[in-house]
C-alpha cells in the first residue's frame, strides 16, 4: 500500500477512539448544546460522521474505481443525521461510528491501492474533477474539520464563564466555518 | 462542590485521553510539522499544556485564594516547552500531561469549592481583575483552543492532497487564531 494513505488511514483509525476519549459521558450540558440557532451539537456531530461511513468515503471510492468520471457521486446529505440519530444516545453513536470505521478501513486496506490509484479520477457533483488521493485525504480532514468543530462547540459552553479571558482564547474568535 | 465546576472537571479529565487517543504513535509526518513558519506542531502544543499543569492553573488558584487582587498571577511563558521538552518523546510528554492533569484535578477537587468561592477575585497581570470562576473555565476553554489547534495542524498536513474539495473544509479556512 502506498506510505501516504498508511499514514492517513492510522489517522482515520484514531478519530472514533479520540471522540470517545473526549465525549462519552459528559454531561448533556456539553454535549447536547449548540453553537447557536442552526448549528450542531457534538451529538449531532457524531451522527453526521456515521453518516459518512455510510454513504459517502467507501461509496464514492467504489464509484470512482468503476465508473472513473463518466459517473458522478451521489450528492451527500448533511442533515441526514437529524433522522438517523433519533433516539440513540450518545454512547450508540460512539459504538457505531468506531464499528463502521473499523470497518471501512479494512475495506479500504483490503483493496491495496498503489500511488497510480491515488491519481485515478473521479466526478464529484459539484467540484468537478477529483481523484481518488483527494477523497480520501479528504476523508482524514474532514475527520480534523468536525474535531475542530466539536472542540469549538464545547468551547463556546463556556464563552460567558471565561470573563476577561474570551481575548486570548482562539477557539473563541473561530467563526463556525467547520460547521 | 459546585455543579458546574464539577463539569468542567469532567471535561478537564477528558483533554490527556484525548490527545493521547489522537496523536500517540501517529507518524512523525502528522505530529511534528507545523502550519508553517513560527507555528506549532502537536507536539509543541502537548509541551505547552504540560507547563500550564506546572505553572498556570494551580499556581493562580493559590495565588488567587491566598492574595486576592493583591498579589498579581506571574506571567504565562508561552515559550517554556522549547526548553522543558528538549529531548522527549511524544509518548513520553503524553504521559507527563495525564500524569499532571490527574494530580491537578484531585487538588481542586480536594479544595471543596463552593458557588461563592467561584466569585473570589485575584489579578492577572495583563487582564486585570478575574474571578476563580473565570479561571477554572478558562481552564476548560484553553484545553478545547489547543484540542482545535491540533486538529488544524494535523489537517493542514493535507491541505495539497485534498484538491477541490479545501473550499469545503472549514478546518483549513481556520487563520491560526488559536496558535
Amino acid at each position: 500500500m502506498n506510505q501516504e494513505l498508511r499514514e492517513t488511514l492510522v489517522l482515520l483509525s484514531r478519530t472514533p477512539k479520540a471522540l470517545d476519549a473526549l465525549l462519552r459521558d459528559l454531561p448533556d450540558a456539553l454535549t447536547m448544546r449548540t453553537e447557536g440557532e442552526g448549528t450542531w451539537t457534538a451529538y449531532d456531530v457524531v451522527g453526521h460522521l456515521i453518516h459518512g461511513e455510510l454513504t459517502d468515503w467507501i461509496p464514492r471510492t467504489k464509484r470512482l474505481l468503476e465508473f472513473g468520471e463518466s459517473k458522478a457521486f451521489d450528492k451527500f446529505d448533511r442533515t441526514a443525521q437529524e433522522r438517523e440519530s433519533r433516539g440513540k444516545t450518545l454512547g450508540q453513536l460512539l459504538d457505531e461510528f468506531a464499528k463502521l470505521r473499523a470497518k471501512n478501513i479494512q475495506e479500504i486496506s483490503g483493496m491495496k491501492l498503489k500511488a497510480e490509484d491515488l491519481e485515478r479520477k473521479g466526478m464529484h457533483p459539484s467540484l468537478g474533477t477529483v481523484t481518488l488521493g483527494n477523497l480520501l485525504s479528504t476523508w482524514a480532514a474532514h475527520d480534523m474539520t468536525h474535531l475542530h468543530q466539536v472542540s469549538r462547540i464545547l468551547a463556546h459552553q463556556y464563552r460567558e464563564q471565561v470573563g476577561p479571558w474570551t481575548v486570548y482564547l482562539g477557539v473563541l474568535q473561530c467563526n463556525g466555518h467547520s460547521s
